[in-house]
């Protein structure tokens, strides 16, 4: 029979020092709330259940942990008396019989599964808690892990260190798994006899020990239990997590020139050989096949790129754009909800909406699908070996034919027959002369203002 | 009476390192001169006057250090011989009988006003002189301040100093506060008995002590006293003064995904709750908002960003630029001198110029407001909940009326009444197989000229 | 007579980390091949010619090879029996009779003329090699150039080393001169007894002192010798390239506001006060004069820009864009194989290509030059102080002549001589109400679809 893992996620803080109208753990990291990474994580490990501490108006925590695939009930904490306390807020969840209890953290969202894994497997290996610590050069502050003969023996807070247990470098970062049957008993005989008065989870290890129990510790990065209190710490955390998941991705065959100027988002899929030129944001849902050139200035979500196509430099793909073989997008031209057919080019200055397009069809500079009319939105059809000339406005809905061609300039309001030309300009008349006339005016006029 | 204090700020230097046609004090930090940042930091002080000691061709110094609250009297340094020279060019001013005279330098801006204010009131606490120390690992280079029994008892050269004082890592600024009523007296008795013959200004603490006088140090971070010699250390200022202002706007609630990639200005404000994404840049005169987001790639300068907007990804808002509640621009949009009303959308390849567009109005991609004629610039008036097709060109000066409705790709050069429909486009017509026609002429010209 | 080297650079390496499918050596750091930087640093140090060992389909290497100035003959090296077995994949060429053979590798593109030369200079002076090294706090996992009287004596690896040894702190980078005379001798006696049976070019200490010849070290930066073995190594050696460059650049009196956020190709000129704001990109081939301000958001590549002249924020300027003095482009305008005259101007959401734009011509905002018809590019030609109205199509070929005007929103598609106005724009009508009515009707189209 499987083991079931109980996890208990703290997402009850009020941040306050976040100074922030939404709650601390639903501040993103890659384009993904906090609370999600943790959860991501928990599926990592096996996890059955997330029992979910949370404070008052918690529905978009609750929401936002509920995206994935594990089940999440909510538990209210009342009263703000210590972790310990937190904890025994999914009193009634523990108390149902699982193997395992994970503790884990809304504002701790780097640690990926490795960690708690292997804390878990110290826990069915016969331990009663295995705390997750990590080693720092610079302990000052940190609860820190004393360990005798391969056991923890003890959490011990900076003010309550001797001065040799200050220079231990190894330290608590709260997260921990506990074996799930004696779990609430253990939980309950945590006490609050302390200056704040307030149930620390970490007085777990001594009742542990009290009990003649055993305690483990594991090994995480400094990095990987990071949690954040105010956005200068949130800004710190996705740094790291850019700067790992961009490594993943070089390692795996993606050249980035300049990796520190392009930020990713938790879901961004980029194939081997592809370029990433400085300087390049990736919004959610983006996914790029290999040996594409994404060039400087682009700005991506939604998108979707074939192998061999061309973005940018100042391309603006959005929601629903969809590059074939070989398609250019570049140079100040905007992509919404548009197939670009292979090796079709819309290289300056565009609005492309709700169209398709072709394949080698050229979208002449400065072309602008007319889409809407301020309340529906109308396709565009756009024909293989199309030519659509420049500073074109094609009123949707509307459809030019293969092959078609509409001259520079033209308000295309009717559909254009393949192998069609289309014309909607005016005729150009020249006054001999007259340009010198008005230039002269308009230079008097300026004469006249400044007097 | 309050305390009368003269700073002297010594601005003469000719920087020939910076290979700049410019007084090195005028190149800026956060889009401010270095100079005025001295100047607002000697403002926080209670400063009085400030006498800036002065090259040759002084006069756009001068002016930049005038723009603030602070008189400027200019002093010129006719020789270079020492900063000790340099101090008493402005000698008769320092006569005038100041309580306290306060030593600056142009080039060091990242001061502020704590140091220096605590510097006086050392003074005011009875020592005759007060200097800025910053201690560093890497002391090598700088005179060493050393002390004895709470006093400074000597500012030691590199050159002069034992090993043991070689070891002190507490070093000397430049920075300092002198009894006004001794000043003009204590820096007359500095020589030039030296090897370069200079009257070195530190050379003070001597003379002080040596008339039964004492001396007191002040340390500030090693960051706030940097002074810059060249075009590379011109950047690190730079660089410091942006990473210190980013962090204070996220400590007051700002969120910045990637604080190294937003560049501030010096009055830059920017409210809680407020998104910056990556890769935004703030000239002089921008105030934000809360609850704004700022997306990636945008660049704003002179503008006003009302609660609730949403600029960028791709903007570009010019001096002038007033976005109203829930208003929109992005996606190589260009505002400048324009109102954008309340929950009004600018939102594709737009050009708005000389502009007043009224609540809810929607303003086609590639609308170009025609605000020029070469001399003069118009206005273009849009009302509430107007239409602007796109691809539409209006030429200024022109009124939209409230609800009114301009067809795509329209020139509109006469005012449109409030519920109107203009239209200014040609009509379409289309020539069955010409498209196919020209192509296959124009791929036969490519082709003769290949040959 | 002028002494002869040979240089064998060792470019064989399959590179299954970079997980590519071009050639290691072909990355690219400033937008020029690895390869080509070590060729750069070969030509500085008056190497005759170059014995190129390569692997299999060797030819694009041999070709960016082959780019510069230096005759390169490729060799195969068939087996990987290791370094000194490579080496003498060249032994025809080095048998010829060489004074000197300096070898370096095609992944360690940062190396520079300098410690060629001195390597060169030790062989002259009467070493029989000269190998290069560096100095790091961390050389666990290098060989350890162990010296004794001011001679190397020994490369220890290592796994051979004894604590001691592990201590020493200068490595071996593997770049190294040999007697020329020598050389062949020497590589031949290098064995392959060990665990992997292969023939190691460092084994070459060993045999120069069991000849009893003698053997010196040269001192280079650990950065100047860094390799690349996987993208993660490639962008960092691209960082530290771009930080060297951009230092130079700053130091020669170019200010950069962000140096880090400025991209750099291996051949940009940039002249002194010139400004670089942040987040600027140099393609390959541009030139800047001095005096210009080069704003945020631009991307340049083949470009010259004049003194006095302002590109960007957001320009893009490709392959012949040539900015007369005091020329302005900016604000999402792209520019290509064009003459912007003194002091013109293309300021707004325009593009130019194939054009000559002359002096104080203004072209208004979304101007296009029509110059493709899917086949051919056509130019345009704009006189001195003409005025190009705003959201124009200029049909290209066509030429406006000195002086002349065309009016906002006119599709332009013949010559319109000096001085004249031309009109090519539909005359605007209006229908009252009639937006009310569309708007009306549009409306209840989106609520009956919700329905």
């Amino acid at each position: 029979m499987a083991e079931r893992i109980l996890a208990v996620v703290l997402a009850a803080g009020e941040s306050t020092r976040m100074k922030s109208a939404k709650s601390k753990v639903l501040h993103t990291i890659g384009n993904l709330p906090m609370i999600s990474h943790v959860m991501l994580a928990l599926e990592k490990t096996g996890v059955e259940k997330v029992a979910l501490v949370v404070g008052r108006d918690a529905a978009p925590v609750v929401q936002a942990a509920s995206s994935g695939t594990l089940a999440v009930q909510p538990f209210e904490q009342k009263e703000r008396l210590g972790t310990g306390h937190a904890v025994l807020a999914a009193r009634d969840e523990i108390e149902k019989g699982y193997d395992q209890l994970l503790i884990a953290y809304g504002d701790a969202p780097l640690i990926g599964g490795a960690p708690l894994i292997e804390a878990v497997e110290k826990v069915r290996a016969g331990h009663d808690v295995a705390v997750i610590g990590f080693r720092t050069p610079k302990p000052t502050g940190y609860g820190r892990l004393l360990e005798k003969d391969g056991e923890l023996i003890a959490i011990r807070e900076e003010k309550d260190a001797t001065a040799e247990e200050r220079r231990v470098e190894f330290c608590n970062s709260g997260l921990m798994a506990i074996d799930g049957r004696k779990a609430a008993a253990l939980l309950s005989k945590i006490t609050n006899n302390n200056v704040k008065g307030e149930y620390y989870l970490t007085d777990i290890i001594e009742v542990v020990r009290a009990e003649g129990g055993k305690a483990a510790t594991v090994e995480a990065s400094v990095e990987s239990v990071a949690g954040c209190n105010n956005r200068a710490e949130l800004a710190e955390l996705e740094a790291i997590w850019q700067r790992n998941r961009r490594h993943e991705l070089m390692l795996a065959g993606v050249t980035m020139i300049a990796p520190e100027t392009v930020f990713l988002s938790h879901d961004t899929e980029i194939g081997v050989d592809t370029t990433i030129e400085p300087n390049v944001i990736f919004g959610p849902g983006v996914k790029i096949e290999r040996n594409v050139t994404i060039h400087a200035f682009s700005h991506l979500e939604g998108a979707y790129v074939t192998e061999g196509a061309s973005v940018g430099p100042f391309a603006r793909l959005r929601p629903g754009a969809n590059l074939g073989r070989n398609a250019k997008v570049g140079n100040f031209c905007e992509v919404k909800k548009a197939d670009i057919g292979e090796g079709a080019k819309v290289n300056h200055l565009s609005y492309i909406g709700d169209a398709t397009i072709g394949p080698r069809a050229n979208i002449g500079a400065g072309t602008i699908t007319c889409n809407y009319d301020g309340f529906n939105k109308y396709e565009t059809r756009i024909g293989a070996d199309a030519f659509i000339g420049s500073n074109s406005a094609l009123v949707a809905p509307v459809s030019i034919g293969d092959g078609a061609l509409t001259a520079s300039g033209s308000v295309i309001t009717s559909d254009v027959p393949a192998g069609a030309a289309a014309f909607g300009r005016a005729r150009q008349y020249v006054k001999e002369g007259y340009g010198s006339e008005i230039m002269a005016r308009n230079k008097a006029l300026k004469e006249s203002k400044k007097k």
